[in-house]
């Protein structure tokens, strides 16, 4: 029985998603609770890795499970398990043939920074500090050039490849929230799926363009050049919000959330 | 020279503000910051102290300085100093006189709290889970009986007294945010003043009308007794958001922020 999982972390406190000997991961925190709590082993796959830092407020897994445990009971028994920095939000069984990674057809990132005098400590964890103060409306300018299929090869850490650099941007938002000294910026990007480090880059060009730097993105379009764009943003400003399938994996529990 | 501090801090891994042996508090860690800075003992006094736990997005606290460091130039000096779970967001010189507890004209705190299928990793550092789906509309009909001038004797922890339980609350609101499963739910309490635990205590009723409980709040108003109240909530979801005087103490810096 295949059975996927609606999962949350915070990932300050991992290495990352995937499991590496000697790291602790998302993914080997999970699959140690399915052998503590069954004395099997499974591999848990999710819909991406996501990196060191990055958190996840819906990050989607899968694995095949062996055991008598009907696939909705998963959720609640991982919880007696994990620790409070990763949590199983609900738990389904899915067809055998779902592809956790192959079948997404949209993601949903958030990128937090703030401008303020000081590092903010009820900030800090989820948000990365500008050092100048961006221009809301030069942001949302740029935005819209990145609405569309475009190929996005320019916009990945170089020395990764993957079979098409050709994804869809379907919405980009982006908001100001005041603060009691200075503001929180937060770049909403909704996409068919994201190279590695792309809500990054895509994160640090728009402030970049916000703070004054000339527009990159068209010519990083037209030549696929990574140098034609700001640096990367540091990965605790980043957020995995939502993975969606062309049907609902929860029995509905997660659709009534819309982010667009 | 008097010397007002507007701070931010993460109160997770503090034992409140107040300094106590052998304890890590917010004002152990800023006196002990001014004496590596100085070399100097000062008193560095809060508009009021926070409990374990408690978080501030703006408390405001006084020290008198001897040395020859000016007054806005305390804040990037303490900074240095100080870890990423305490700030000093500005620094200004205020008068003489100037009674950092006596003086306050408004608080404002929030509280938070979500109701989801398990602990939510992101909103578990500054909410709280709540067992049940709360009806905002019961509860913004019961937090219309708390504005106005009261005696809120019943709203405080047993065995604690002051000068007068009158208090005056000036705003309460209450929101909601969807999340991927669930609901967060944010009361923002804007008085004169606030006796020990009174807003968690007012959580905690408002929360428990929220969820079925009969409203006791006309009742405390009438006995003064504690126990017509549902029980407190704990600490970690609640922030001391904005302190005010009858004077902008810095500047200006902070005077955008409007909560209300």
């Amino acid at each position: 029985m295949r059975v996927a999982l609606l999962i949350s972390y915070d990932g300050t406190a991992f290495s990352g998603w995937q499991v590496q000997p000697g790291r602790r991961t998302v993914q080997g925190v999970l699959e140690e609770a399915y052998r503590r709590m069954t004395g099997k082993e499974a591999r848990i796959t999710a819909s991406g890795r996501t990196d060191a830092g990055v958190h996840a407020e819906g990050q989607v897994a899968v694995f095949d499970a062996a055991g008598p445990i009907p696939a909705d009971r998963y959720a609640p028994c991982f919880n007696t398990i994990l620790p409070d920095d990763v949590k199983v939000l609900a738990s389904a069984r899915v067809d055998d043939a779902f592809d956790v990674t192959g079948d997404v057809v949209r993601k949903t990132y958030c990128y937090r920074a703030y401008h303020a005098p000081a590092v903010l400590p009820l900030r800090a964890r989820y948000a990365v500090r500008l050092q100048a103060e961006p221009d809301l409306s030069r942001m949302r300018d740029a935005a819209q050039l990145l609405l569309g299929e475009h190929d996005f090869a320019a916009f990945r850490a170089v020395g990764f490849t993957s079979r098409t650099s050709v994804r869809t941007i379907y919405a980009v938002r982006i908001e100001r929230e005041s603060l009691i000294c200075g503001d929180e910026y937060t770049i909403t990007v909704c996409g068919s799926g994201f190279l590695y480090n792309m809500v990054r880059i895509i994160a640090g060009e728009l402030f970049a363009i916000g703070c004054g730097k000339q527009e990159g993105i068209t010519q990083a379009f037209a030549t696929g050049k990574r140098e034609c764009l700001a640096r990367t943003m540091p990965p605790d400003g980043l957020t995995l919000c939502r993975v969606e399938y062309d049907r609902l994996l929860f029995g509905g529990i997660e659709s009534e959330h819309g982010i667009f």
